[in-house]
């Protein structure tokens, strides 16, 4: 272990209690029965660790919400938001920063292709509404195919309430979402009996969708690289390239979503470098800087921005191109180049991690599959690896979420802090996660699993 | 003057021209033509100056996009930044954290009545997203209404575009959204002739409104106290109290977006003391900590906040309460409180920047109206004063806006940087401003609007 672990003479169970007090008295906490929750106060973390007040320490196998990439408290990415702040903290978006320029530079040097512009944003869900918002007025366009088993942020409203020119251009932008099936071989919408066919189904199934929509119709199909909170569902091969073929056919502008799967995930800077696939628009947060300070947005394709080079973009925020967020992005690229943080973590997932989910999937009769990359899996968590029903109902909660809710209690007991969605537990520790921390990690979840296996049948 | 100006020896041409070039070929800006602007590199703030790398100085009358009310660089805020950073720099929305404890303890004792829980959020927009989710879930209606002459961001598609139950609650969110006129004498809607006639004119017409419109359908009305970006448009005596009156007769939830008004902007924490209402749901960012770091939030009533106790809030972002912003939301009120800003701003609005631009107003034929409070003014500038026909007609751009460029420009030149949207200009420097530098800003403002009036007739 090369991190901090707290003596116990750091525990102080009184100022935790006095944090959480003023928690509940006050915090209005996201995706929450505000009655129904019970949050841990945090006292510190540095690498792939945190720590409560309680002396007890985790191991994060859930980067945050998946987004502390280069892990806690990284010193060169603390040093330099420390620098930014003593020089400049906020400048509105309309002028030239040094640390924007920076940053947008380096991360259009390592998307693929020619996505060489940046757009810069608060997070993942405004990166998504502009690369939608450009793309419909690019094509001229309304509607946009994604797919279910997706997640692209959580904002619907706020421009539709605006009462002047800016809301014009996106009055009708809720309208017109058409979801569609992706490839997902384990749970197939298709009734496929391999990789490939899943993939010729899938690109069948977006034809046929497209088709009964109306091609002329169709603004943008986007789609997470590997989709994340949904399951991290890896695309067979060719699937993607059918899609950047399909689009092209048709005129429709390929949007993917990156946020999760990005800056080192699945061991690449990012996941259209897999699959040989350049889009249109990428979005982009969370790894950009690991959410140290919010921050992130779209790269975008020469031809679109060609589109806004004399008419003007309708669209924008306070605090795109945030100096502290950029300074900070800036130096995480730089360190996670400098320390191969990027190697690491597909060393990681091929070596370490791969290997032990699918020793560990052989162990536990819940465990109905082993998917991912990177650091970036999932195990798909069953009631019988026969039927492959989910160990506990889509969208459960509740009583109905019990089994899940105890393998998350054990993880917790074992001292290991799990990312949990619906039936699936999700390996997804710092890309900087060395091979004892990734072993001790899978050792409590080995352990934690039992509880999950007393509901299988 | 306090602040430090930068020597002509810290001027470096060749450093501005480098970032501007890597900004050209990598940013793209927000709401511009790309091929068309020419972002002003910056080299430095502090106070209430900003400078390039020319050796350029400009008195900040914007406030960048009237957010730095506590000024630039304020050292107790980047202080606690910079502590902060060394200590946890992010943690996941469910945590319960010191700093994020604290700034929702901090910002509930600020906000009126009982609107004492808080949901932080990374911006104005996302604030306003999730004020009005709230207030559909909690009436169980679909429409919202809100005023023409108004801006509360510029999200509109991210959850639509989700294919997960987290989009089930919000599929229909940019839907009904139906527009009214609120007051404005200079340029009413209602044909008034005084503020009284004004303000009964404008609630008729907002029952009238909700009697067509279904008033069991509305959810929500959505108001910025005092409306920015549109123009400054401090409604009259008795409107936001009849609002108030309405929104309780027929069951809606009542929004005041106070994300430009609030933090000390009107001369109060929240514009909504000057009018004694407290709404049930009140939208925050930009003043909160002057946009430091990205943050904006919902300060939620008893009532709403009970609707969501044992029944999940279906909405969240992964920046929600971030550590670095709440901390220098944190020592942002305290610097506030201890250094009397708030205060300053109301009494350098009196007694000096309302009484100059009134008498600027006497000496220019282009200066149709001004109006505000605190440091939140603006002029209404017109070819006629008497036909009240503004400088330039709505939502011009190119030679159709030539006589606002050149008055710009001519702030510019006189070393004053100036907020300017339509036909308006609007002063709206920190609110920590001095005497002596409001002064400066207001000759220099007098000066530039002979630019502006040379397109009387």
């Amino acid at each position: 272990m090369t991190t901090t672990q707290p003596s116990s003479a750091a525990a102080d169970p009184a100022a935790g209690a006095a944090v959480k007090a003023t928690d509940r008295a006050h915090v209005f906490h996201s995706w929450s029965a505000q009655g129904l929750i019970d949050p841990l106060p945090i006292a510190g973390a540095e690498g792939a660790y945190f720590w409560d007040y309680d002396g007890n320490r985790y191991l994060d196998f859930s980067s945050q919400l998946v987004n502390t990439n280069i892990g806690h408290q990284h010193p060169k990415v603390v040093a330099a938001i420390q620098e930014q702040a003593a020089k400049l903290c906020t400048i509105a978006p309309g002028f030239a920063v040094d640390v924007r320029s920076e940053a947008a530079r380096m991360v259009a040097e390592r998307t693929p292709g020619d996505l060489d512009k940046i757009f810069f944003t608060n997070g993942g869900a405004e990166a998504v509404e502009n690369a939608v918002r450009m793309a419909r007025l690019h094509t001229g366009r309304a509607k946009v195919l994604s797919a279910y088993r997706s997640y692209h942020g959580a904002t619907a409203a706020a421009i539709n309430l605006t009462g002047d020119p800016r809301r014009w251009p996106s009055d009708t932008a809720s309208a017109g979402v058409v979801h569609f099936w992706g490839p997902f071989l384990y749970r197939s919408a298709f009734h496929a009996e391999s990789e490939q066919q899943e993939c010729e189904r899938a690109l069948a199934h977006l034809e046929q969708t497209i088709a009964f929509e109306g091609p002329q119709s169709i603004a943008a199909i986007i789609l997470e690289t590997v989709p994340g909170t949904a399951g991290i569902m890896v695309p067979p091969a060719g699937y993607l390239a059918g899609v950047r073929e399909i689009c092209d056919r048709h005129g429709i502008v390929f949007i993917l979503d990156e946020v999760m799967a990005g800056f080192g995930r699945t061991g690449k800077w990012f996941a259209a470098e897999h699959f040989g696939v350049t889009p249109d628009l990428l979005t982009f947060a969370k790894g950009v800087n690991s959410g140290y300070v919010p921050l992130g947005g779209v790269a975008i394709s020469a031809e679109i921005a060609a589109t806004f080079d004399q008419r003007p973009y309708p669209g924008g925020l306070t605090y795109s191109g945030h100096p502290l967020a950029c300074a900070s992005a800036v130096a995480t690229m730089n360190a996670m180049t400098e320390e191969r943080i990027v190697e690491n973590a597909a060393e990681i997932g091929e070596k370490v991690i791969g290997p032990a989910l699918h020793e560990i999937a052989g162990r536990h009769p819940s465990v109905g599959e082993v998917r991912g990359m990177g650091v970036f899996w999932a195990l798909d968590l069953v009631r019988n690896k026969e039927t492959r029903e989910p160990l506990v109902p889509y969208n459960a909660s509740g009583a109905a979420n019990a089994p899940m809710a105890e393998f998350a209690a054990a993880c917790k007991r074992g001292g290991l802090w799990p990312f949990v969605n619906m039936n699936r537990t999700h390996v997804v520790p710092a890309c900087t996660i060395t091979e004892a921390e990734a072993k001790e990690g899978l050792a409590a979840l080995d352990e934690a699993l039992t509880a999950a296996d007393a509901h299988t049948v």
